[in-house]
């Protein structure tokens, strides 16, 4: 039983998601099919690859994952299939694969024809390239019957903002709100605490001060904390209320914790 | 493996589609259920009829299409159960199904209770009546089996805004808005070539000029133009930026588009 | 083949159900995964409430419904498991399981981290602790596998509004609003009829009145009615109209009936 992933900027919405399993079924009617997200904010590359970094590793070995934010589909970009050791990959060639870049091991540009939807149209590839070619890849077809291989080095880079650790300070920014309201950063917790040590911190986000660290948001109370996060990465909460208002702040922002 | 599909206006915020998806798979284990959408706006029989349209032939052959957008539910319309060539339709008798009409080749009114899940609500025959019986469709059930069969062109109509192409000019409408607020209108983009042939055009939305046709959103840049979508349809679009807003269009709004 | 399901205030924008749906899967590649919702409102516990009562029965036997509404998450509330004669219910101990709780049979505290994903966040038990603890209830493992039998009687229980039936008049409250504006009260459909006789009733809500009760939304008409809704309760509704803005009615508002 193989598991096919979706994560687009399609919208929850439209039809655009369900024609793409309607697609998938027609090839592979015992594949299951997970929507991680379809609510990227549009265009949106860096969004999806920050759902991708903290998601993909969650799926079975095998798992193929779509990922379709693709503002240039039926131009020149590329699309692509991927495979790491463990997962597999089809997307747009343009960036959004970047946090997985690293961990590709074999990749190919999608150009047999033999596995699309034809006609192929110039503004929905993810029904006419992308969902055909991953459900042949859950019928266990080579990743080479789809096209010419390419180094995985080539593969299209966007800038993925990485936090910087000086000696006294970190400098981050905030990469995602969830609908808690919670500020999700770059900074990842593991290397933060080593970092931090034994030193008291503090924080300053958006011209206000972060004094504490704790480890579920329940005890954390109504002053905001910092607290690292189910996907990794340092968040800034307040329980039960929404940090995003309390700190007027939003993705990019940055975010500086100081040694005391 | 058998696919059943909704289109409904029930909302994913709410419970109804997995209350209904618990009493297909009490009925059959095994079937595949997609939501193709559940955001219909509430009672808009149009906005389903173009989404039915753009979506169900994508499906599996014997994939079971479940359209409920019934503002009569509990009242005297019918409900039915049709088949086409390659699928199966179950909704109410409203006019949701017009833009199939035409390629029914069977149709029953659901009267037989031993199909229905009991007691049957007056509010909610998505999980009373088109659930169970799509359910038992879907484990190979005639559709005799279900209620009285009725002529094909018995079935309830609703008007579905056809374009009309005159000799100098063709008259649209916008059918709809998609997420990145492109206008999807019921001009049908094949169709549209052959009329125009080799001749300029331009075309009129709300008092604004549009004079390119272009294949590619990210070609078509950032003036207005026209392109054939993937739905089969021209579509009114910009790139990275939202048509509608820039055209303060919506649907039903008419769109000319005359030879130079 | 076994049915998990899903009620969680995560929001379907966020990645999260994707992940536990990856977890899910990787330790049962099987089962059948349904979405309740994903979109109570953040840590509402009572709505949670309203929408397990209203569902869960339309399962298949054997079905684990998972619940996460869980403010207290990382803190000292208890992580369950439970069954029912027909069902299985894994939640944090903290009230979610309200309108169940007369049914349980057997409940165990979630201590064996044999079956948790780890590390074990603290902000996140629904991927580390509750889906894990689903899927390998899917797979057949007893419940004493995963912890200390507690007595269902000692689950943590939330005020779930009653409705009062006095002689003369009958205090209900809104529990839920719908997408259609329909205002959902607490006030059981069968019961009240049974009260109510052949009486001539009048409700009386946010200082408007109700005078009528009808079968089906279209019979109801433009005026406002009262109508035995599809969950088993008294809903106030206008056809074709959001009730909630004809009344500026919420949740938790008032509602009485009185017999003429």
């Amino acid at each position: 039983m193989r598991v096919i992933t979706f994560i687009t900027d399609f919208g929850s919405r439209e039809p655009f998601a369900g024609v793409m399993k309607g697609v998938i079924y027609s090839i592979n009617p015992n594949v299951k099919i997970v929507d991680i997200t379809h609510e990227i904010r549009p265009h949106n590359l860096q969004e999806a690859c920050f759902v991708l970094l903290t998601s993909y590793h969650y799926f079975p070995q095998n798992t193929i994952h779509t990922i379709i934010v693709d503002p240039g589909v039926g131009g020149e970009r590329k699309a692509v299939a991927c495979k790491s050791e463990k997962f597999y990959f089809v997307a747009p060639d343009n960036g959004v694969l970047t946090p997985v870049k690293k961990k590709i091991v074999e990749a190919v540009v999608l150009e047999n024809s033999k596995y699309f939807l034809k006609p192929v149209s110039y503004t929905f590839h993810g029904r006419d390239i992308f969902s055909p070619v991953a459900a042949h890849i859950s019928l266990g077809r080579k990743l080479e019957e789809f096209g010419t291989p390419i180094s995985p080095q080539e593969l299209v880079e966007i800038p993925f903002p990485q936090a910087i650790f000086g000696k006294r300070e970190v400098k981050g920014e905030v990469l995602y709100v969830d609908r808690f309201g919670n500020l999700i950063t770059n900074i990842p917790a593991e290397e933060f605490f080593e970092w931090k040590g034994s030193s008291e911190i503090k924080a300053l986000l958006r011209d206000k001060e972060i004094n504490r660290i704790v480890k579920s948001y329940k005890e954390g109370g109504v002053e905001s904390f910092l607290i690292p996060g189910s996907s990794g990465f340092l968040e800034v909460s307040i329980y039960g209320k929404r940090a995003c208002q309390h700190f007027k702040a939003r993705v990019g922002d940055g975010i500086i914790i100081k040694k005391l």
